[in-house]
């Protein structure tokens, strides 16, 4: 039996005990985990040198090594993640419906578990702790698959979390971590129907697609966002330039932040070279259609294939367009339905871009950078689902929950 | 460009229009629909001539032509389908949650299409306008792969209804159906993501295992369900026979039969050999394990491979078990979290059955027949979810649908 097919085993055979945990059980054991990584820092900082010291070695860029890196600061704040996670409110077992049919059955529509759900993510360990007790707190089993840049670390922490476990209700045995690091381990995973319930994929859109493309488990689809922001003819120009710059510079690197600026032509004569000016103190490097190209000589003329990358870096495309029904067939070309915004002051077309633009989120005179689990105060985010399936936009716990009905009868048969 | 993609392109196209509809534009669509089909009967009752010849010649036995025929009263049964999807309400546009967040950013969570639906299915031509009314009546264009049996009939169908749609605000590409028989087609459609949302499939096992295992695009899985009744040592001993009769004999067929009944020993002693006579008088062959056979003598021995099968026909496991656990072990091995019912007078192994058992819906003395959007309430079904995420057990109009967040701001941006 293969690694992963033993792991997800295991971790099938707990999830009937899942069920039955009380959520001060599940709270408790959070609270257990918390603890242990905190007590046993200095192991996970030493297993997390042996990483760094390999990622040094094959010449893995500086910027990626600290996001990799652990000091007890850092052990204390995913501790602390583990303890915010705790003091959420448990979605099982809520009633979302109950009814009563004419020949006398009784429904109730609870929460439940999932079952197990498979995590496929890269590089930073603190995914391996925040995915391992937002599963858990669910009264779900989860088998991690973690990028191989931080094996060391991850299996140090998953190490301590199971020792941690034996002591709670909690059967340790929830919680896997698939060790080998080649592809094949990832490709298993994919195909492993009747073990895991579903995969959620997160890192970078290479990863995600070779999820989607390839899982034979169902997946939710996180991530990827080509994220847009029109700024109306008769939008508020401070507005417009505050939630355009903090949409894009604020933190370009996550998939909520803008990639195109979108301008009304009319705004765009009388206050696009000042927006650019911004920009370019911003260090946002823009590219632009011709007409932004006149208006802004320095700009770069942008490409077809430029308005369909997300840069996740200091870049921004600026699009002049005629009127809105030109602005959202530009978001409806490129755009990857995940957070989109109008500034504008006519009512009629914020409604009209509300209703019609087909995103995860959309904004009316706010930055794109609050499609976020915890800005929209879920207390959680487990990733940001870009599909339509199941959960849509920032996930909090309820996403990694299904439900099922109990019906009540008193010898009831069909006729 | 080949026929799936090239009509999936034009259902695609209809998105944006289909979600600026009214309820009353789409009811007022699927009325003209219903009308439409009732004054071309002639002429889809000929084209049906031509699908059941076809059969005829190929052998197909009598039982599937008798499914696949159509006559006036039928095609008026199909039309009143429709009738009853207008009456239903709407989802789409439904405000799911609204919340505040403390920098004042307003926040609505609305149901929304799916956008394009994609359903493959098989024989019967009545699927080609119950699944075209659902996915319209919930704004969502939809394209149909039915069986090749029923082509003539399926084509003459969507050509009536786009003649009707014609006349109406809804636009007739919205619903698409290939006509190319080929597997090749199928296949296509499975890895259409980017054109289809989520693909649908209705029919027997081996057609959804191979959507489930081939698609790319997000699937719901529907159907299978090899479902059990258990009856506890104080079953009520008329109410025992009544709901395991009726969960068996009632009609095979279909997926939430009963497939293997589950007798607690101390029951069996005195009530099987009576319950074993009904089931003969039922024609209902027995198979069961060898305590039960001890007790019935005519009752065949079963195999591991019975308790495994969804019969779908006059065919009955019973297995003796000692306790409510052993039972409850039993269908976590052999079920297929469809339907399990338990029929008992003691509250605390009927709170644990409830709880513990895995399935879509869990009953309690009652038949799983029951497991049917309509006998659920819903005036609808698409089908029944046996997979966890999204949509789990009867489905009815909200399944077809997904959500947004609408964020209204005045100015607000990240910190």
């Amino acid at each position: 039996m293969s690694e992963v097919v033993n792991k997800a085993t295991l971790a099938k055979e707990t999830v009937g005990s899942l069920v039955k945990l009380t959520t001060d059980q599940k709270n408790e054991a959070l609270l257990v985990m918390a603890a242990a990584l905190q007590h046993e820092a200095a192991a996970i900082i030493a297993a997390n040198a042996e990483d760094l010291e390999r990622g040094r070695q094959n010449g893995t860029p500086e910027s990626m090594l600290d996001r990799l890196a652990l000091d007890e600061l850092r052990i204390a704040g995913i501790a602390e993640g583990l303890r915010q996670i705790a003091v959420l409110p448990d979605p099982v077992g809520d009633t979302l419906e109950t009814f009563e049919r004419p020949n006398g059955l009784s429904v109730e529509k609870i929460r439940v578990p999932l079952g197990v759900i498979g995590i496929i993510y890269e590089a930073r360990p603190n995914v391996t702790v925040d995915a391992a007790g937002l599963c858990l707190k669910t009264g779900n089993a989860v088998v991690l698959r973690g990028g191989s840049s931080a094996l060391s670390s991850n299996r140090k922490i998953v190490e301590v979390l199971h020792k941690a476990l034996a002591t709670t209700a909690l059967p340790p045995n929830a919680l896997q971590l698939i060790e080998d690091p080649s592809r094949a381990s990832v490709d298993e995973m994919l195909k492993l129907n009747g073990l895991l319930d579903v995969i959620i994929p997160r890192g970078g859109s290479s990863l995600i697609q070779n999820v989607v493309m390839n899982a034979t488990v169902p997946v939710i689809e996180t991530g990827a966002g080509i994220c847009h922001t029109y700024l109306d003819a008769d939008a508020d120009p401070e507005m417009a330039l505050n939630i355009s710059l903090n949409a894009k510079a604020q933190r370009p690197s996550v998939c909520n932040s803008m990639e195109t600026l979108i301008v009304n032509r009319d705004y765009a004569q009388v206050h696009l070279p000042a927006l650019a000016e911004a920009f370019r103190e911003a260090n946002v490097e823009l590219r632009g259609c011709p007409e932004t190209v006149a208006l802004v000589p320095w700009a770069l003329p942008a490409t077809e294939q430029d308005y369909a990358t997300e840069y996740n870096d200091y870049i921004l495309n600026i699009k002049i367009v005629g009127d809105l029904d030109e602005a959202m067939g530009h978001i409806e070309r490129y755009g990857t339905k995940h957070s989109e915004c109008i500034v504008s002051e006519t009512t009629d077309h914020v409604a009209r871009f509300l209703q019609e633009v087909d995103a995860a989120a959309v904004y009316h005179n706010a930055s794109t950078r609050f499609t976020d689990g915890f800005e929209f105060g879920f207390g959680a985010e487990i990733g940001i689902s870009t599909q339509k399936l199941h959960a849509r936009g920032p996930m909090g716990l309820p996403a990694l929950t299904s439900t099922k009905y109990k019906v009540y009868g008193n010898g009831q048969i069909r006729g």
